[in-house]
């Protein structure tokens, strides 16, 4: 790779607004949307301009900042009204539990200051965003050093959805692990699941790593199964919306299926997450709720209908992937192998 | 269900032609194409305006019936250019086992009037190819019966790809198991997955079914595996496009991932085919030759590019499900379970 940094910005704070790439338009059109209200963020969030679980709590992060820095009157008011921007933002998506856990970040930095001059309120929230934002992009690169040892010189990588530069502040989790294997002079080629029904795989992560020049082929989901069983892929490499205190992990609906195939055929299936990812407060993936997104993801592709009108629709958005199936956790932090209950206290440390 | 037959008509011979419904126009028109000649009748196999190992059995039988009516010439030239309609036929595609077999069918009763007048010829192979027509309906039929001691009163199905009315000469295989059921008074919600990358499953299977009305619910592929989890789904049924003679089952791609699923909770998977999918001429799953589709299909969706342009694609268009995995075999000649080698053997009896 040419370049060390990755050729795009997924979001950022500028000229008193939020600025995202807008995913929903990937690959065929690089636009970045401008938010300078609260509801417009949370929105933004739902409707998936902007998803992966570290990029969803880093918006989050400028959400809050934005609702402070628009916020009117004394400092009880702007506090007030800051408070409301993280209830608004926090109804926004389920499952990602680093949406909370950034909400709940600002939120303790806004108690720390909310007695202070309204500027200074203002100033220490974008701050703490700014970090968050930082800190997301640093992780990112601290997981693919991590995760160094554990890919071949040589290797076919499957991944599912986008875990990458897209879902988090830059980089990537799973494509950060990509990236920090390419920038080591190892040779990737990346076997990327469509990822229907959003279609994340295909248009997302073809669409950034094609544009760090790194290789790439996009795969129908139903094909892994079948590569995997065919000796084509040396390891699977996905991120996570959450990973409970046992090891399971939420993660894009269709992970468990690679998991599974993974396993008949001894495939290593590592998960990629920041530690804010694993949430010490949920004991099994039996207690991370799973949302259900529209139905018309599901019976339409690119606003065109795909299935008879009046046939009903499932569409859960995650599924769980149970710890015995995952062959490491790979954390900024550190590497975690099963048991993944004690593996895990020890590293929370 | 209020009529017992099924409301479209799949394939036939008309006015002197080949007709078909044209599945790639499903579900969103019913159009019905008319082929006069052969190289016309191997194109629409080749491009699946019709598919369905059974279906596209009878289509070859039909072609080459048109290919000998179409003839010019003494009985020794339309003998010759029958044979070259076999010849173009058996290319259009290549993991079907029963495209071979209704080839080599025809070609058998082309050698026993061979040396007839040549409108007895022509009469002789359109009555041959007719007959395998009405034997595929007949065989669907035992099929479904053959499966109702194996279906619950009431029952959750899910189903991958089409393996229906429009994949036979009419009922269907899995989809035959299912209005066999229904038409027993049995309670059976279908769950249809989508089966990209040609959507079959949303295309095709909620089509058949919503217009038979039976009760389907589509998922994306990925969301199999998080229903059987879920404990959603009672059993699952699927069709075939070769069984190989220790019981391995080529199918749609994705039909492995699905099975790997059902294997881990618990859920049946049962396979079912007429008798002439079964290959015994194929030792084993690894025999089978596995069709490269176009790329296209999967980086385009309705005629919209889904991915980056300049990225690669594989599309291989059906999978492996090995024996081990199979519930059971539902034939029209009886059940079949492991040892399937032993089992097929004494059916083939």
């Amino acid at each position: 790779m040419e370049n060390k940094k990755q050729s795009f910005v997924t979001i950022e704070w500028r000229d008193q607004a939020v600025v995202m790439i807008d995913q929903r338009l990937l690959p065929h059109q690089e636009k970045y949307n401008i938010y300078r209200e609260v509801p417009e963020v949370a929105e933004a969030i739902k409707t998936m301009v902007i998803r992966g679980a570290p990029a969803i709590g880093v918006a989050a992060g400028f959400g809050v900042a934005l609702g402070a820095h628009n916020a009117r009157g004394d400092a009880a008011a702007v506090v007030e009204q800051t408070k409301q921007a993280c209830d608004l933002l926090a109804a926004a998506r389920p499952t990602a539990v680093n949406l909370f856990w950034a909400i709940e970040r600002m939120r303790a930095r806004l108690a720390q200051v909310a007695t202070a001059p309204v500027q200074q309120i203002k100033e220490a929230l974008l701050a703490e965003a700014q970090t968050i934002c930082d800190e997301d992009l640093g992780l990112c690169h601290r997981i693919g050093e991590q995760a160094l040892d554990l890919i071949p010189q040589s290797a076919t990588l499957l991944t599912h959805c986008n875990a990458g530069g897209l879902a988090t502040a830059g980089h990537g989790t799973a494509l950060g692990v990509v990236r920090s294997a390419v920038q080591a002079g190892k040779r990737i080629k990346v076997i990327a699941d469509e990822t229907r029904p959003f279609l994340q795989g295909a248009r997302l992560t073809a669409w950034e790593l094609a544009r760090d020049g790194i290789d790439v082929t996009v795969i129908a989901d139903v094909a892994a199964a079948s590569l995997i069983a065919g000796g084509k892929i040396d390891l699977v490499v996905v991120g996570t919306d959450r990973v409970a205190a046992n090891g399971d992990v939420a993660n894009k609906i269709g992970t468990y299926s690679v998991a599974l195939a993974a396993r008949a055929h001894n495939v290593p299936f590592y998960v990629a997450a920041p530690w804010s990812t694993i949430d010490l407060n949920t004991a099994t993936g039996a207690a991370i709720p799973i949302e259900d997104r529209p139905a018309e993801e599901v019976s339409h592709v690119l606003g065109q209908r795909i299935i008879p009108e009046g046939v009903p629709v499932l569409n859960p958005a995650f599924d769980i992937t149970p710890a015995e199936l995952v062959t490491a956790l790979i954390t900024d932090r550190g590497v975690v192998r099963a048991p993944y209950i004690e593996g895990i206290k020890a590293l929370a440390g």
